[in-house]
């Protein structure tokens, strides 16, 4: 894409080969992601032009300088994490997802949607045998999302989690929290979702167009946590009153709002209103390997990568079930 | 106190014999707080005629029937937390602070600003020998509500720990963060506190009346925790982009307007912001030993208990420094 | 029975009514644990005459004084956990498992061995609708020994996770392993359990006595947690060197013999031993929850309460498959 | 030294230029610990000739090829861990302590028991300018063994924390133990320590020659934590049933033999114990801040670099108050 707000065109390029430190991976499939609208229309600083697409899946092409630990052919993923420094306070840390200069392919370097790209070798995610490429794409971005932040909350097995929005998030956070041992409650909009809810592994299902979504969680006992996945601030703020005491909101999607707390909501019992991001590359290899091991995949629709922009549009539309993965043929 | 809006009056009353699990507490000392605005206010659904006062400090006068562990003459403390039921699912788990019925004197039964009042045995705190009643009794509102949030925070010895507000709860918290070993920070409104902000152990201080408070916290490495005391919801929001990654903002302070947090604030740093509750009998027990031991000390002004029209008007003017306590003579 | 290395008799007696904070409860199953081996042969100092049984399933007969919450006819269970004290400090700090006077049916006062019994409210758990007495009655010793000390470790779903011992705590802990979304191990004697073991859900199966456990282990790349049932302290002291980096042994299993743990094995890569008690009353609704939840089930032998020498023999005789639990025929 | 067992002799030798990723650092005072007897001995695969020290504190006087984040004169130190791989499992999971290629100073590579010597930049913690030379160097191998472990174990301000061992170690671990609020209590060898363990921060001192030290410990309530610096199994295997429930034996000190824990000590009680390594580069840095914030310092006995034989038998005597470090006049 030449600018802001403009079109995806196909372009035929020679792909630099790998830095220090970096490897060529060739592109098997690559997820196109909500974020992607905030790029094209200015909304983070990208330099144009721009290849965008931070949910890759493919092969190690090429390795450059003192890149040790991969081999050609290896079969990898990088998705939103796309690398870090090493040498800021955050790195020295081992905290690699706060890294000062943390990459995103497509945002700092020119990103998936494409036959080939170049990527930090640190970004790299290895991919278990048994997943395809085209479910482990979305693994990298909307799958560590979700995977990552109900996994280091504070709820434990037999805890009820519930998760706002059945999307391309959400429906991967249903299935993580079912495998996880959680009694799960799905929150969408509409009764039509209930059954799509249950098939991903929901216990109890709310609607939340038909009431009160706080006064039914607590009709459940409460949740210990909220996973929200909806780009809807007030819809998150909505579902404090339906934490237990000591629960937690984990913030996992990017509304444009602010969530509203008030102090007398969340001090006698004790909530947490708690952001969290994806994570770096272990994480998405975890993720990845949980999903092999318990069976939980993105339900996806899949275009030719020269069919970008339909993609891309379903993606927009809202209709996709859930995940649009662009493939390359290989 | 007769009504909503009333005034407070010395009346003569017996004091009911403690009843099974009760104990009579002779009153020697008992702390005015700011909570007693809002009671008097209607606030809080009281039932009147009232007597107030939660931070009671005292001796054990007489036991109920079944009450064990205790004996007349000891030296105790109540805070807000005036006992539990021991039947609800809150307390099933031992999280006694989050009981369903959880009691706060003054408000579920009489308080402390009396010569005695009898007070469930299982919201007892144990005084050690070297502390006064009148430094004792703020120590089971104010100081709980400080030193427990800052022990239970992720903030460990090192961290840059800063204190909202030198006020009733402010001037203890920036004590026990010091000696709790964090590089403390105190914030507070003009220039002519940063004296004493340094005398309670403050390693740096923050005038919020002279410029961005987030951009010098930041300047400090970000704070690991913001200790949030100051009855100001906009204040508390503006040290969120002065946290840390992985910072919390822990709010004590019921201040009434929503605190706003944005997503994007949150997301990318994994922050958090956290409410917490003062804290059990036990919980106020421990705060007193820590005083005890590192030196802690509320400042406070006393008055006779049966001038507690003027102490609490000193209270409400903002000037006392920094805890009005009444005192009985005993 | 009525002395150390007794029989047992079939005796009629009056059930005592419940006194203050008590309950009736009427037997429907009630479980053999091999801890009745210890009471019966002198390791715990019992009353004698003696009537064992801490894996009571059954429903509430008679309230005493003072209990609110419980209703005649609730569905119960106690467990090994048989009630707090509530006054010392480990009560008083919720920390009820703890508890210096904590109770044990059939230790401490009369157990299940019998048509009713009489316990403190506080040990009692609910049991779910879909939970027969039969499957209950060994979650509330065998079942919450491994529910709890698994979803309370440092594991998170994904982690690689291994059960030592497959028999009556382990059979149940392979399972709950499985659902919380670990990558589950079990480990036993002899190829002839590797069938089983795939049956309740575990992903690899390393059989002890062919080679070296911790070398099979590391090369899964190391466990994260151990949860340790078998009752050879041996058996656990091979597993250390099994265990990744910052990887737990749980001990749950109360083998005679002291575990060696070598500074050097421990230091360098941040191991840990620890031991892990059954759990509180709440713990046991928990588990049983969880059971409900995700159908982990105990697999049971059943003799009719008469048959008890019978029962206990086989339990004994280590074939078992794999709690013997006696019913009362209500 | 040329050989196991060897003598140190002064050599002349030029240093090398330091290669891609590694720095140069002028030596100013080094530390002399007690791990170099097990590397003088044959204890660990040294290469010969070697150049021992792992307590360097100097500046940095050149930098490699891709080194950013640090410049010539900067002042530094380099404990025990002398850098990671950055490609293990461990290292991409931010976990730079147990990365599978850790490398020690003077054993992985030449030492700072030299005018100048070549380190990892991964390897560097920055030293705070109020802190000299002489005192930094022990905190970066004994100082942060026992600052880490303490700062990460479950202990909470205000809790009772034993220290077992007053020597290099331990000296520094009960100023730590005081400097982060807890009720700190020194174990040692006869009563003659009683007042150096007060002045070092002690609220409360055992002479282990005296009696039983977990039943001294459980009447001050029982440690929540014991650090044990002290070079002895059966010590530490002491302390256990002086444990708190809920408390951890924190390892640190190297001894040989195993520590024996029996099943029935740990489980009832949920007891710990726990291995500890030193610390990351990170680590280091945070250990040197917390002693320039608190004044923590090292006790030390100064030699010149030249008398290192003199300061190596000193600190083998068991006699050096507390430290040995050696200095190059620079």
């Amino acid at each position: 894409m030449a600018e802001v707000g403009g079109k995806f065109e196909v372009v035929t390029r020679e792909v630099a080969d790998p830095g220090r430190g970096q490897v060529r991976v060739t592109v098997e499939a690559v997820g196109v992601c909500h974020t992607d609208y905030y790029f094209i229309n200015g909304g983070y600083p990208v330099e144009w032009p721009a290849v965008f697409g931070h949910e890759i899946a493919g092969r190690v092409a090429a390795l450059g300088e003192g890149v040790e630990g991969w081999s050609v052919g290896d079969r990898v993923a990088v998705g939103w994490f796309g690398g870090h420094c090493g040498i800021c306070d955050a790195c020295r840390e081992g905290d690699f997802i706060h890294c000062a200069k943390v990459a995103v392919p497509g945002w700092q370097y020119p990103g998936g949607y494409a036959d080939a790209t170049v990527v930090p070798a640190n970004a790299l995610a290895r991919v278990p045998e048994s997943l395809s490429a085209v479910d482990a794409a979305p693994l990298g971005c909307a799958g560590v999302a979700t995977f990552n932040s109900l996994r280091r909350s504070a709820a434990r097995p037999g805890d009820l989690v519930a998760v706002l929005g059945i999307g391309g998030l959400g429906h991967l956070g249903v299935q993580f929290a079912n495998k996880m041992g959680f009694e799960t409650v799905a929150i969408a909009r509409g009764e039509e979702k209930a059954e799509l809810a249950t098939r991903l592994g929901a216990h109890h299902y709310i609607d939340s167009t038909a009431g009160d979504v706080a006064a039914r969680l607590q009709a459940l006992g409460g949740a210990k946590a909220v996973l929200a996945t909806a780009m809807n601030s007030a819809a998150m703020t909505a579902t404090i009153d339906g934490l237990r005491y000591n629960g937690e909101l984990l913030v996992v999607g990017a509304a444009p709002e602010p969530i509203e707390v008030s102090p007398f909501q969340i001090l006698a019992t004790s909530k947490t209103v708690h952001g969290h991001p994806s994570g770096t590359a272990k994480d998405v290899e975890d993720t990845l390997r949980f999903a092999a091991l318990t069976g939980v995949r993105p339900m996806t629709e899949t275009y030719p990568l020269d069919q970008i922009t339909a993609g891309y549009e379903r993606m927009l539309s809202g209709d996709a079930r859930f995940r649009v993965v662009l493939t390359t043929g290989r």
